[in-house]
């Protein structure tokens, strides 16, 4: 059976490109509020392409921010249910000007399909879509009950899902849940998710004098806050990379021995991959902890962005008025959000240099996850892997974050299958972000053969 | 004679402010390339209105940047001759949105003159100019011999004049020189500048990885510029106002006991001044000197701007490839720019934190100054501003940087007159920028009553 859904898929990869091309065209930036437009754009497309892989019931929800677009197809009563998450919203593509073709004009170069969202993630959801599509065509139905559930608000914070959710526990019931929003190791070793960090994102914005002020004559008195605050920036993470929130230092769980031995002897020399993937010579960070722990299982602090006073062409000797910062912080699973955004506050307080005042925002959030390699949908995954690749996969934890996969784990307590389909370089959320055709066909294949693998008798 | 002078000043004002306001229409700001004809447009402004007051000689001089425009008067053999510097230039505008009216569209409000430049310092530049005039019209010539000489560069550097200056000593030769770009304390207590700092202006690049990174994925192990910037720069100055370039340190030259004094009594209560000013509590920088000798004869580090990453709405989890900063040093009398510049560049190197490349370019520099108030034409300017105001003037460094001051003093070895007619609330480098048309009209007198008191016998 599954033979058939293959053959189909490699006599359709054409067209699904093709498909995956006029969705990545849709500029669905979900933090841009003028974009709204695009974003319900982007969901209506996934909406009529469940219509027409034959879900019997599909739905664009409101929410209080982007819709989600939802789909059930239960004829099944003695099948298990597969819960399929994915996003139809991209990050900004800014920088334009490093884009070698335009972000929303998808183009293919040696065997890659450049755009923003190539592979995070509608290029990973498209993927799925078409095993499914491959099922329903050369089936008729489905081999399982599925459930497919789209949010439009996965770069901006998740709360529109969130929310339903926690509402709906009833109608997500299922077996298991399947995210295709990760990466491999590289084209020949692939790769199942055992844990996520979780998130925390927060804006910081600094003020001063009451207007901007001229540095001779106010030079030696006046506050800075673009001093401020890079000053209180090295106080919550030096330069060696330790996190100055004493809270958070002390409420990490110590990580099982074995995963401890893996990140310490890196039997995949995954170090080697990192610094050729950054292009730099020696890693930074917290030289107490192996690499390999630094990026999975221990908390980050990280500056994404800062602003403040003048930085045109030339010299202008003003002291503003104010700065402003984004700052985020990466959490091993355990550790609660709300609890870490008061400690981080706390800190930020505590750090501000006298005669500058303070503002911190929480932009969003979301928890962490550890999931057990030792479950039967876990294990199908594994061996469609296998199959496709001819290589087990590896076990291993990623340092993002995927708050849904959180959320499914506790409110819905599902095993969650994490099984991606990008590479390293793919640059999820750089200027020419990309997607291997090679991989997107692949993908698929690996997706229409684990939903066989779930068929029981 | 004086008082046909100032009778004609009077009569003339409202068009002395028409004039002003159709200078400050031209947005000459040096440091934007683009603006270059404007800057040029400016140039050509003042050397129409020069000609207009009867100078037989009027020339723009062709530089390697903006041009300078040069007029001189030399009719009396027996008699001084002044040096008279303004410039035509101006700062950026920018933040646009801050203005209540556009910052190249004069508004008159409460009697004070609103636009870029109005103050700094084509505003004081043409208060000399009506005085020059008023004496030309009504005495046919001027009371003695004078050359003017404008500048295009002052809010970038100023190097083109510092060229001209050193390669023209003998067109140049004076025997004093005055300078309109300083600001006063109230409007009831006039100010004699004696003494000036240098600058030092800078901008530093930090680099990282080669492309923007994913912080989920690298986060722990990948350099961050933006972080990088923030430790280098609280390295270089802490949140207690020291800064830590010991050569810089060890270089300065202990101050007179007198003036020590002065900045320990603060008898004119300035402390509460500057804090009014910049509308704080509490007054920030180095506790183990005085504030005033903090602004006046302290180094400074400031940073003007900074900028990396992503700062739009919402948020990206990006660790950007590359930060910029905008750092400046001031520099009291007896530094040389380019030996801190040395000094500057060795602590950044030193204190960039592993894992990183930093670049350091120096955009432009200048001198400090002291002048004795004990020479006659410092006194005749006191005696003119206290015929103007009735009371004496105060005699107080300044922390600002006038280059261009140094320069006279260095190489043509004039005595500088730094007589300014702001008010210490323009803001002549931020939003808002404006003149006091009563200090204009009070300036225009001092001056025509300045030149008179130089003529001999």
């Amino acid at each position: 059976m599954t033979d058939t859904v293959l053959t189909y898929l490699q006599d359709h990869h054409d067209r699904f490109v093709q498909e995956l091309t006029s969705w990545l065209r849709i500029p669905s930036v979900s933090t841009f509020a003028e974009q709204a437009q695009e974003v319900r754009r982007a969901a209506a497309w996934a909406q009529e392409k469940l219509v027409a892989i034959g879900f019997p019931t599909v739905e664009t929800i409101a929410t209080a921010g982007h819709p989600l677009v939802y789909a059930e197809w239960l004829s099944h009563p003695d099948q298990p249910t597969l819960l399929v998450y994915g996003h139809y919203d991209v990050q900004p593509a800014e920088p334009l000007d490093e884009w070698l073709s335009p972000p929303f004009e998808p183009a293919i170069r040696d065997d890659n399909l450049y755009a923003r969202g190539a592979v995070d993630d509608k290029g990973q959801v498209m993927l799925v879509l078409a095993a499914l599509e491959a099922w329903s065509r050369t089936l008729g139905g489905l081999p399982i009950n599925v459930k497919v559930l789209l949010e439009g608000e996965e770069e901006t914070g998740g709360e529109a899902i969130e929310a339903y959710v926690r509402a709906n526990p009833v109608r997500l019931e299922a077996d298991a849940a399947l995210i295709c929003d990760t990466h491999m190791l590289s084209e020949r070793q692939p790769l199942l998710i055992t844990g996520l960090r979780g998130v925390l994102y927060t804006e910081i914005a600094m003020h001063g004098a009451q207007r901007d002020l001229h540095s001779g004559s106010f030079g030696g008195v006046a506050p800075n806050p673009v001093h401020a605050l890079c000053v209180l920036i090295d106080r919550l993470k030096g330069a060696d990379g330790v996190i100055h929130i004493p809270e958070l230092l002390a409420a990490l769980a110590p990580p099982p021995e074995a995963e401890k031995r893996f990140w310490e002897e890196d039997p995949l020399h995954l170090e080697e991959l990192l610094r050729r993937e950054m292009g730099v010579d020696e890693l930074v960070g917290d030289a107490a902890y192996p690499p390999l722990e630094r990026i999975w299982a221990r908390p980050t602090l990280e500056v994404h962005g800062i602003r403040g006073g003048f930085t045109g062409q030339g010299a202008k000797t003003v002291i503003p008025a104010e700065a402003l910062a984004k700052v985020s912080l990466r959490l091993p699973a355990g550790l609660q959000p709300d609890e870490v955004f008061a400690w981080f506050e706390t800190a930020v307080r505590r750090h501000t240099p006298a005669g500058h005042r303070v503002e911190v925002t929480r932009l969003n959030a979301g928890e962490g996850l550890l999931v057990s390699p030792d479950n039967p949908f876990i294990r199908a995954a594994a061996s469609a892997l296998e199959a496709t690749y001819g290589v087990e996969p590896a076990f291993m934890r990623e340092g993002g974050s995927i708050p849904v996969a959180a959320l499914f784990d506790q409110v819905l307590q599902l095993p969650v299958v994490l099984m991606g389909f990008g590479l390293p370089d793919d640059g999820p959320h750089a200027p020419n972000e990309k997607f291997s055709l090679a991989q997107f066909a692949r993908g698929m294949a690996t997706v229409a053969d684990f939903l066989g693998r779930l068929q029981r008798g």
